[in-house]
């Protein structure tokens, strides 16, 4: 670390991640430092853990969304479940079919925020941007609060304290992700695949005890009953009822572009790898999605909204110390038995595939960042892959709002859940909107008649696409707006006007410094150089300075010593004669032992003598090795440079001394240069155009 | 601001303090821009309210911390507090007469520090430095807890959150003194005053009640009783009782010695009227204490240690609710009647002249720091008077160590005070010891008999104050030492510790820059320039840059770009053609989007191939006006140039290109520059060499 202030932020986190090295190490072993960057392919069968995380986790609680929807109508609803997974069915291969025209079409991972910009314009693109910005932050804080909901009903203590310990859990991502976890293929893999062969068994073994060996199971609540918040519902009610339930069901569609960001990161054929992933992961989902549906129904899982009030046992409301467990882990009871072997895997492993969801959205956010700082919506140091600095400040604002909302929402998925699914619907909607304009334009120029019938296909399942993504988003809207879908339009809306912001921001200032056609611009054109030392006594640090100084060969060159105290003064003075040095040194009394001023006040009456002359002031500054050393040097610097760089036609150059200490910090910086920025596995290497940086004149 | 990271710490202080704007200008009045620093010197009777509101605000709480320690044994020890009122009386004017030497030997006003410096070395100046220090923090915190408490007495709401509003109260002061609040000598003489002649119509009011009228006046408590926490105290117990009284009576003592710090504030002849000042100083202080002692004793005010236990009314202990008020308030319940205009105006003006007592450490501390910063014990920029920066960080580690104190402490002055006195007396004992050498060393050369007999007179006042004063510490370290004062150590070892660590690493740092003796070093000789200037585009900004660099002659000019996006380096390159700029331009490839690496590599390349050479790297800048436009610009010219200073033989330009916002800054900038620093009027003027900066060369 050396000159400007010392990045306090990165420092904090790097003695804060010191803690996470032994959790870290825990759970994904020692970071694997030959699986560099550039040099891996995600095959399919890593690929789909690696991006269906997110939807495939979310089977973990949209089945128990619908039933507590429908609940408020009495059990008597339930029987409306099956309609509603259909329904949901068909929107999730509808949604599949109509990514798999995306990955086709943009091969390059833009994803939705692309196909939006492309198709529909700048403005309908930061609206897809700002909604996948307020859905990361809410991947983060649903997928850990149904963890947390999940691991609690293996072990209660998690679930008594569940605000603290999802919020523990996120600080917990935030540290590995500030860290610089690497996202590995296997990581994924193994609970992914752990967590689907888990639900898959349960699926069967439920099927064959039931259908086969005709046993009866029995949910943990299959003995209580739910008091109907409305009695005999129907008509508008009841459908209004049951489309809220889909709306909630929805959320097991959250998480599906995430492939179509993801196409570069596939092995060749990259689209077509992608889409078959992408038709996978669907078939998986809803599969699960159905079978633990069907099993909630076989078991007699009761869910209500409000539990302590309408669950009934024995004849009496169970009251506030009730736990109501997630639906998979009702049915994993009555399935295995509850406490048994299979049923504490299967636990431990849908907490475990819920967290590895969360992580995506840290992926994820650093990802469209770099996109967005492309385009400028964001501050341009994010476009760089690897600043840790610039993905450290996005890592904290996801991990911040994410907390907060834990933290308002008690960490209760259920009610996190009624914001989630509006970005989601926003950015299909517009997305697929984007696709049918993609194929119109295309359609005008292509000749080809068996490409234009495929063309037509796309463009028909795009459309139909939009139209359902489109529905649902109203109906989304509609039921969900003042359970908490206003908190996520207006987390939109807040992204949104501070990207359009920036982007304001950074055309002003574009336009301020373009340079005027004319190929030379008087104004730019100094004549003289007038170069000024900064000299307090005769160290090693002020020799090279003044050597250096002396190498550039500018018009006029002179010492420059602002006297602070008379008696180092004149020991400066002496010292200089005696030394021989061949440089003018002139000295500036400071009554007030003031530094800046005086040599401001100096520099400014040169440019006012000869105001076409440029004036370059040399530092010697010291380069440390600890942060606390800084508060002990180059201080009067730091602000004198400051200071300097408002006064027009001034250089000002640093001449460095490396102190022995500065070692120190040398190495650190190295170590940070090696950090792996999130998300690098599922953007896909970058082609490297040459192994060393190439040099072309 | 501009370049390198926006000071944070200064610009939320700047913005928080416009909410104190409001709050300062009722406290104090609009700014007085004409009294600039160096055009007034204090006259006696301003002085005597600048650096007597600490001393003389003490017997706002001394009186009573006596009584409280007499009443352990019972109202019947009450009849020693005249004598301990007398032995503390001796001990003021024993340490007036001393300090009145150390004023005529020290016209420099170099205080404590000094004296004990140069006459016993540089470890028990430290010691002492270590001790103020310390006393300062404590002063806040004392003086607010009792200004909080003498409020009270007039309003309930302040000590019913005693905590609460005396952290309120530092706070307040702590922002008014960031923003740089001129000690003004009126300010200080109103309340001073107002405070003496209250309490001196008390005095003479009682008196002439009591001893002309014949009146009968009852303290609020002159009906309790107190329940002797040790029944017929005597022998050793009861003397070592009567010495804590003792030790609680000198907090009247404390900051007595601030005269001798601000000597050179004086009006001509310094040294005579600062001395004449002490004196009238010590005997008000010593009326004042008495007189309220003997109204004490006069109107049976009743103190107790624990009030809630000790304090019997109607037969019973007065409980947890009861607020005992400060001696000063009861007395003049007793002798203006409880609540009357007169009560209200004493408690008001003792309250207003406690918190200005608590300002003096805000004032005093900034001296003593730039005193030690000259001496490297602590950092260099706090030598520089008006560095606000450096200023602010001293304010706000002072005020929160004192919000810490009172938070622990409760606000309790009582409590507080157990605190207070250690490091005063350690002060004492070694000033005055210091003082004996002082006079042992000018008798071995003085031969001039008149001269002679004053230094051996003062000699004698001096030893008689250093063994005075010691034994003193001794008394109190034995009998406070359990009761807090080993707080108090042990923040001075921490002080001490941390100084000596600053020094050390000054002087390890001065020894690795040490110019050899050779007039010529080697390792210094440099033979040739390699000028880098660094293009992302071709605007305003780089073509100034390319300009600047083209005019200083070095040996090899290039230009180099890294290349993060192919389109744009293609754009770059057509108008650098277009534009025949006879600079080459040199592209390096940055397949990560990298731009520290590679020029970092390039520049370690260049070094490798001609280790003589020196690489000089101009780098264009934005000058920005707004801390978040600093999150927009500039952010990896600023990392690029921390890691390019770590690299040997490199020089790094910054050539700025001033937006413009810039203009924003720049009046903030100045507005800043006009900030006078705390504590510039009790240390009086530096006397200017000469009004404008004038050269020698």
């Amino acid at each position: 670390m050396v000159c400007g202030r010392p990045p306090y932020g990165t420092l904090t986190i790097l003695s804060v991640s010191k803690l996470t090295d032994v959790p870290k190490r825990i759970l994904i072993g020692r970071a694997l430092r030959s699986d560099k960057l550039g040099e891996t392919l995600l095959p399919k069968r890593i690929a789909l853990p690696v991006f269906a995380s997110d939807p495939l986790s979310s089977v973990a609680y949209a089945p128990g969304e619908v039933l507590l929807v429908l609940s408020i109508a009495g059990v008597s609803a339930y029987h409306f479940s099956p309609w509603i997974a259909a329904a949901v069915v068909v929107l999730m291969f509808t949604v599949v079919a109509s990514y798999r025209q995306n990955v086709h079409a943009y091969p390059s991972g833009g994803g939705d925020y692309e196909v939006a910009t492309t198709n529909l314009g700048p403005k309908a693109g930061l609206t897809v941007a700002s909604a996948l910005l307020v859905d990361y932050v809410l991947t983060v804080a649903v997928s850990i609060a149904s963890g947390v909901e999940n691991l609690g009903s293996a072990i209660p203590f998690v679930v008594e304290h569940k605000t603290l310990c999802a919020i523990a859990a996120i600080v917990l991502l935030t540290l590995m992700n500030l860290r610089g976890v690497k996202e590995s293929g296997k990581l994924f893999a193994i609970p992914t695949y752990l967590f689907v062969a888990g639900v898959f068994v349960m699926i069967l073994w439920g099927a064959f005890r039931g259908l086969v060996l005709g046993d009866t199971m029995h949910a943990p609540t299959s003995d209580y009953e739910i008091k109907p918040e409305h009695q005999g519902l129907a008509g508008f009610a009841l459908v209004f009822l049951l489309l809220r339930a889909f709306s909630s069901g929805c959320a097991a569609l959250t998480g599906v572009e995430a492939i179509s960001n993801g196409v570069p990161a596939f092995r060749k054929p990259k689209s077509k790898n992608a889409a078959t992933t992408l038709a996978m992961m669907g078939l998986l989902a809803v599969t699960m999605f159905c079978g633990i549906i069907g099993l909630a129904m076989a078991t007699d899982v009761k869910m209500a909204e409000n539990p302590a009030q309408d669950l009934i046992h024995n004849g009496a409301a169970v009251g506030s110390s009730f736990v109501q467990d997630p639906v998979i882990s009702q049915v994993a009871a009555a399935v295995f038995g509850d406490g048994s072997f299979l049923f504490i895997i299967l636990a431990g492993a849908t907490a475990l595939v819920l967290f590895l969801a969360a992580n995506t959205a840290y992926n994820g956010f650093p990802l469209l960042g770099s996109i967005l700082a492309q385009d400028r919506y964001l501050p341009r140091q994010l476009h760089t892959r690897g600043d840790r600095l610039a993905f450290s400040n996005g890592i904290v604002l996801l991990a911040g709002a994410a907390i907060l909302l834990t933290w308002i929402y008690g960490a209760d998925s259920t009610r996190l859940i009624q914001l989630y699914i509006v970005g989601v619907f926003v950015s299909f909607t517009l997305s697929q909107t984007g696709m049918v304009r993609h194929w119109n334009r295309h359609l005008r120029t292509e000749k080809d008649p068996a490409k234009r019938r495929h063309m037509i296909r796309s463009r028909a399942i795009n459309t139909f696409g939009a139209f359902f993504t489109g529905l649902v988003l109203v109906v989304v809207l509609a039921t969900k707006f003042t359970h908490g879908a206003w908190v996520a339009l207006l987390g939109m809306v807040i992204f949104y006007g501070t990207m359009t912001a920036i982007r304001r921001h950074y055309d002003r200032v574009a336009e301020e410094i373009a340079a005027d056609e004319a190929p030379s611009d008087d104004s730019m054109k100094p004549s003289r150089v007038h170069s000024i030392v900064l000299v307090s006594k005769l160290h090693r640090p002020t020799l090279r300075a003044l050597a250096y100084a002396k190498l550039i060969r500018s018009d006029h060159l002179e010492a420059l010593s602002i006297s602070v105290d008379p008696a180092e003064t004149k020991a400066l003075k002496a010292d200089w004669e005696r030394r021989g040095i061949n440089i003018p040194l002139k000295i500036l009394d400071s009554p007030y032992r003031e530094v800046t001023r005086p040599v401001i006040d100096y520099v400014k009456g040169l440019r006012r003598e000869s105001p076409r002359d440029v004036v370059s002031v040399y530092i010697p500054e010291y380069v440390v090795g600890h942060w606390y050393e800084h508060l002990l040097h180059n201080q009067s610097a730091l602000r004198l440079k400051g200071r300097l760089l408002f006064t027009p036609g001034v250089m000002v150059t640093s001449v460095p001394y490396q102190l022995e200490s500065s070692e120190a910090a040398k190495k650190r910086a190295r170590k940070r240069a090696e950090w792996n920025a999130p998300g690098s596995v599922r953007r896909g290497p970058v082609e490297r155009r040459a192994k060393e940086p190439t040099s072309k004149s």
